[in-house]
Formats: C-alpha cells, sequence, structure tokens
C-alpha cells in the first residue's frame, strides 16, 4: 500500500547533490549596482596605493636634511615657498631651507621626504613672506606615507567568492573598477503545488490555505544570493504538471517545488520525475523536518523536490539548495556556517533522526547561545520568523538540557562554510 | 591660527543626533517585494492558524468515541465512507464506525476528532468497500491540530521595525498581506569634496586618487536601509558648494558630504553650515578615527560632515549616520549591536582618545572573538574589506594584550542595540 523509502544520512544526501559541479557565470555590473553581489574573480590591485607618496597630516613638507641640526636651542627657519591642498602638485623645485605648506592626502613635493606637522612648527612672516621654524630634527620619511605602501599593482586583494561590502566597495572605486565581474545570480524557478493553496489575496474557504511557501522560499533564495522566477501553482492535473515542469527546466539553472513529494495520495512529483526519466539522487533523508526531500538530475539542471510543510521546506532548502546556489556564486564555502553554541532551554524530545530545531542564535557575554524560536511542530509556521538559525540535534539521542553544547547553522551569515557534516 | 574645537564625549554626540525625532513614513509595498524591509506596523494575525481543525498526518479521521472498546484482542472497524485530500472538504456525515481516508493538512470532516495514521491501521476491502480497523483506543483530539493552536486572530506576531526575513515572509502571506506596510527607505543624499577625487572611470594622474568614499558611504546606507541619492563632487568654488547643498536639503531626507570639514586650508564645510545658518550640534568629537565628524541641523534636516579619509569617514557614519537612518525605518534598536569579545591580537597603541579599530569578529568554540582586520593607518581602506566589526578600545588607556575582553560593535548584525554607550 505505500512505496517504502530508504532514507539516507544528510551528509550523504549533501554529498550527491555536490558532486553536480554547477559552476559560476560571470556577469559585469557597474559598481553603483553591485554592492551585496558575489565577486565572480579575485580582485587585484591595478596600481600601488597610494599610487604618489602623500602627506598623512596638515603641515609643511620639508627636506629632512635641513632640520639635522635643529634644537630646542637651535630652531630651524624654512621659507613657506608653495602651499598645495590634496589634489594639487606643487610646480616648485624645492632648495635648501625651504617648505611647502601642505594639506592631507596631498602629493609630497619633488625633494621633500618628511612632513612637520603644525603643532610643532612655529609659522609667521617676515616683510610679507611666509617662514616656519622647527625645533628639533625630523627623520628622512617622517609622516610620510610612502607609494606602494597600503597596496602593489597586481596584489589580489580579494577572493572570488567574497560577498561585495561596503569596504570592498571602497576598494573596487579606487582601483577603478567601474564594471565589477560579479557572479550571476542563478536563477531559481519555483512552483507550489496543493490542491489546498490560496493566492495570498484570496479570501480564505473552510480546508485550504494561503500560499506561504511559496514566499518564504523566495525570500530564501534572495538571502542565498538567487533570483527568483515564481512560475505559479501547479494543477492537480497530471499531463498539465509534467508539461510545466518540463518546459521550466529549459528556462531556469535550478527548478523547486514544494509540496507533493510525499507518498500521499495526491503526491505527484515522485511520477514525474519518474516521466521525465530524471535520475532521483535521493528521497528520503534521515532528518526531521524535511525527510520526504526528494532531489533529481535531469540534462544537468536539479530539481529540488522540497515538502509542502513550511518547516521541512525551509529546512530542505537551506541544506540542500543554497550550497548549490552559493556554488554558483563562486563561493569556496557554500554550506550553512556551523558553530558550538550553549542550549538555553531544555529539549526533553528524544531524537530517532536528526533534527534541526529553529532557533534564535545570540550571543551573551561573549558566548554564543541558542533557544529555539518557538514549539517544534513543523506545521507551525510562527516559530520561523524569529529563527535565524537551525540548531542539529543528532539522532539517536534522548533529548538535551540546558546548558548542553551543540550545534548550530547559522541562518544570516555570509561566511559560510565548506563542509558542516 | 588653527581653529580650536573642542571635542565632545561620543555618547553625548549620538545623543545629540538621537534627539531629532526623525519619524518612519509608511509605504505599502507588495509582498513580492518586501524581503529585507523593515515592518512599519505591528504584523497582527488577521486570522486563526490553522483556520479549520486539520490533519497534521495522512490517515484515517475517526470519532473518537467508537474507538473507545478498541484492543489487540478486539480490534474494532471503520467503514471509509470518503477520501480526501488537503484542500479538499468532505462532504460527508460521519456516523458510528465510519472513517475518512485524510491526507496531511486536509480539514477534520464534520464529527471526526481523531486521526489514525496509516501506520497503526489494518486497511482493507470487503465487497469492494474499503475498510479499517484499529487495535487501541483513540483520545479526542489525538493527531489533530486544532483550529487557533498556532496563532489566535487579533494576536500581534512581528513588532515594526522587524527586518523582513524568510520567516515573517512566510506569515505575510500566511495572514494575507498582499501588500506590506514597510518603512519608506529614507533617501540620503550624498556629495564628496575634494580636488583631488577622479571618478571611478577616470585614469590616475599625479596627486589625485579616485573617489572611493561615495561609494563605501553608499553601500554602508544600503546595508542600513536606507536609499541613496548620489548628487556628485562639490567643486572648490564656495558659491556653487553653498547653492547644492542648500539646494539638496530640500529633495532628502538626510544629507551627508565627505571632506571638507575639518580645519584645513581647503575645508569649506564650516562656512557653508554657518552661511545656511544650520545648527551645528557638534563639529568634534573624542574618538579615533573620526574626531572631526561635523553634524548640523536645518530646517529639521540632519547634515552629516564626514571626514574625507576613508576610516573617518567609515567609522563616522556607523556610529552617527546609521542610528538615524535606522530610526526612520521604525527600529526600537537603532544602534549597532555591541558584544562583548575576546581581543585575539596585542594591540600595543596607547589610546589618548576611544579607538574603532576595524576587525573580523568570529566565533570559534561558542566564543566571540575578535581581531584587527588590517593596519590601523586611518588612510588604508584595505582594511574595511574585512572588516565586519569595530573594536572599542577606551580613550585613557595604555594598550591592549591578546586575550583582554573588549567591546565590539558589530555590522553586518541586524538586530541592534538600544543604546550602545
Amino acid at each position: 500500500m505505500f512505496e517504502r523509502r530508504q532514507p539516507i544520512p544528510i551528509a550523504e544526501a549533501v554529498k550527491k547533490i555536490m558532486e553536480y559541479e554547477m559552476q559560476g557565470v560571470t556577469e559585469p555590473i557597474s559598481i553603483e549596482e553591485s554592492y551585496g553581489r558575489f565577486l565572480a574573480e579575485d580582485l587585484t590591485a591595478t596600481c600601488d596605493v597610494p599610487h604618489f607618496d602623500r602627506a598623512p597630516y596638515d603641515g609643511f613638507a620639508i627636506r629632512s636634511i635641513d632640520s639635522s641640526d635643529a634644537s630646542a636651542s637651535h630652531p630651524v627657519e624654512f621659507e613657506v615657498v608653495d602651499h598645495i591642498g590634496a589634489g594639487m602638485v606643487s610646480q616648485k623645485l624645492i632648495a635648501a631651507n625651504q617648505a611647502v605648506r601642505i594639506m592631507t592626502g596631498a602629493m609630497m613635493p619633488e625633494g621633500t621626504d618628511a612632513v612637520v606637522m603644525f603643532e610643532v612648527a612655529q609659522a609667521y612672516e617676515k616683510n610679507g613672506i611666509p617662514y616656519m621654524s622647527i625645533k628639533r630634527e625630523f627623520k628622512a620619511g617622517e609622516n610620510v606615507s610612502f607609494h606602494g605602501e597600503d597596496a602593489k599593482e597586481g596584489e589580489v586583494l580579494v577572493r572570488k567568492g567574497t560577498l561585495i561590502n561596503p569596504g570592498i566597495q571602497a576598494m573596487l572605486a579606487t582601483f577603478g573598477y567601474n564594471q565589477v565581474p560579479v557572479a550571476k545570480k542563478p536563477l531559481v524557478g519555483l512552483f507550489a503545488t496543493g490542491t489546498e493553496l490560496l493566492e495570498v489575496d484570496e479570501p480564505l474557504v473552510p480546508g485550504k490555505i494561503r500560499n506561504s511557501n511559496s514566499h518564504m522560499i523566495a525570500a530564501q533564495i534572495e538571502r542565498a544570493g538567487g533570483a527568483v522566477q515564481y512560475l505559479g501553482k501547479l494543477p492537480d492535473v497530471f499531463d498539465t504538471c509534467f508539461t510545466a515542469v518540463k518546459n521550466a527546466l529549459d528556462k531556469v539553472d535550478i527548478l523547486i517545488t514544494t509540496g507533493g513529494v510525499s507518498v500521499g495520495d495526491y503526491d505527484f512529483l515522485p511520477e514525474i520525475y519518474e516521466k521525465l526519466e530524471a535520475k532521483v539522487l535521493f528521497n528520503k533523508v534521515a532528518m526531521r523536518p524535511g525527510s520526504v526531500t526528494t532531489v533529481a538530475q535531469h540534462n544537468g539542471k536539479l530539481l529540488f523536490g522540497l515538502s509542502g510543510n513550511p518547516s521541512a521546506c525551509y529546512v530542505g532548502f537551506e541544506l540542500f539548495t543554497r550550497p548549490i546556489i552559493r556554488r554558483m556564486l563562486c563561493s569556496s564555502k557554500p554550506h550553512l556556517r556551523i558553530e558550538k553554541a550553549i542550549l538555553e532551554t531544555d529539549f526533553p524530545k528524544a531524537n530517532p533522526f536528526t533534527r534541526f530545531v529553529r532557533s534564535s542564535a545570540y550571543i551573551e557575554c561573549g558566548k554564543l547561545k541558542v533557544t529555539p524560536s518557538g514549539l517544534d511542530k513543523s506545521n507551525i509556521i510562527m516559530s520561523l520568523a524569529g529563527a535565524n538559525s537551525l540548531t542539529i540535534l543528532p539522532g539517536g539521542t534522548r533529548g538535551f538540557t540546558k546548558g548542553a553544547e551543540v550545534d548550530v547553522l547559522l541562518l544570516e551569515d555570509q561566511a559560510g562554510s565548506e563542509w558542516p557534516w
């Protein structure tokens, strides 16, 4: 009467998916649009930084050699022969005991090799000509930012696969990357299945619920860095479903369906995979929630058959689909980051299978702590709102008590893990 | 010769800014666009969830009273009179010892009050009519998800000011929020000043550098949740600058300038504030970098005069501008989140003023650790790329050694702090 499915371990399921070496595609976009995208190439320095010796302070640029005799009892006087701000270049040739008044960021005038900050100079005029004097020696290079001090041309500064943050934006601008090579967002198609589903703007009727999974998954795709193509709800007619799935595969990089993958009487997906002649990588995983997650491959495209149950759907996406999206964004750490945390509440339920508990991770007194973000019934969406992590409670355990050390997967983190299992 | 400025403590500077009770504006947008935005109103349940008693498993819905005599030696038989999936509603009136074959998510047929999972039922046919039998009693309510069990109509589920994550997207869909009341992104105008600045696509020339601050700040504005209006570079002509700033104020919610706020010979901003008759809240803060940050107010708009120095600019934005943006996004925790961390490298430099060190915070063995993300010269943008935090080293200290407990401000975090100082 039921189809018997053989659950496989989580690590094996993830491995089967990651064997498909989906490649990232480079897309050049303008620097204005690149924040929050992923670098598709290593970011290299296109010039030395600074690309000239520069004054890091407001003051007077001098030839240090002229200051060698300066002391409290023997001030040395300089004639101030020029005055430059950042962006200006002095045209003067600096002779002995001459100085240039210089502002932060300006290029050191030729021949000068030290900057006397205003605070330690005595400035005055004689016959309308500006002078300044100092009471100590300045060493060659004192208060100078040197050419190439921050970066050398050709140096790799940031590795490909890195999320572009404000600091990287600054670097891109510094090195003239008006066009930035970022990873094209993989296009993830999304079908919902289920006769019970209403659209968000439809009124409730008995027995039906609004389709929340598609909106949730769409946001998860965006969080992972993908682009969403919502393809609508699949009707309850096999041929229509089959054609819709088949046609969608040509238009997207990855295809997700929610619902219809279990062994229920109205679950069409297994038959669709069969008729497509898709290779089913697995259709049951030893985990809760999400055990009925099915992943198949057809003509080099991956089909993720996620559960219709919101929690199972959520977890299935994060464990199985996210790493493929991140891989296509050139990440070398495509999996959710895993960390140790202290469990802050008892979790008395036994775990025959490894359980992923939606939870809220937070730092307290410098330590990572975690607490379930709501009841753990798999049909309760409420707990998803407060979840920033999934606590892993390994299978074969008899429950956990407050204070236990547990593994958590961090959902909002961008650093990632190479392999969390 | 120099203007003497009186530095004020950081907390006082932040307080002066936050006294301007900038209000968030509600903008209704479609649910498809709401991921990553901030709720402008509390999210309340518009119906009970579930809004009908539902089967949480595949099985048979029965009247529990009919099972009261069931035991291993005395199985009780039920006639299966209907078959429903999720979204279907049984039209049958269930009489004694009748059952309905039911799929997960379907509405409990009238009169039934328990679900017998397939695994514990014996199903068979007699004369083409389906039957099933059970060998134990089922209690009223057993394996039923009750009407209103997850949420009650009118209940506040998520507070305003919360960032919309995938779980909240699911809730919005569940409760029919096709239009979502989010906080309008404050429009932040951005001018760069400095003769030394080239555009990103211009070739380098002696003494000039590409404008990296505007791109960095634009990304910081986006990270904070604001919208960017880049207004270009201000030329070195006072009247033109003045008019540009004055006109921009009418078009944006917040105005940021980078550079020109110090006491250098080419720093125009102080004069512009004066001619505008803007009220300068402060023009020097007891901190490094960023001490010359100036904040002024004119006709209810805030003007942030950030330093032209990249690091100072970065820090000034995060400490002073970000909380105003978050306030306008309805957040009750608008400041950067502060946490305790273990310093993982020596920091021998003395701190006459409180120092914000660009750093990389990470969790190791369940503990938050932090290490400077590069050299701490204030003109080095390289260290900004790896920074996800600012380590606070209080003023009046003689340096720190590895293992010390320090405060860190987390730049990528979305939870925020009510008040970090």
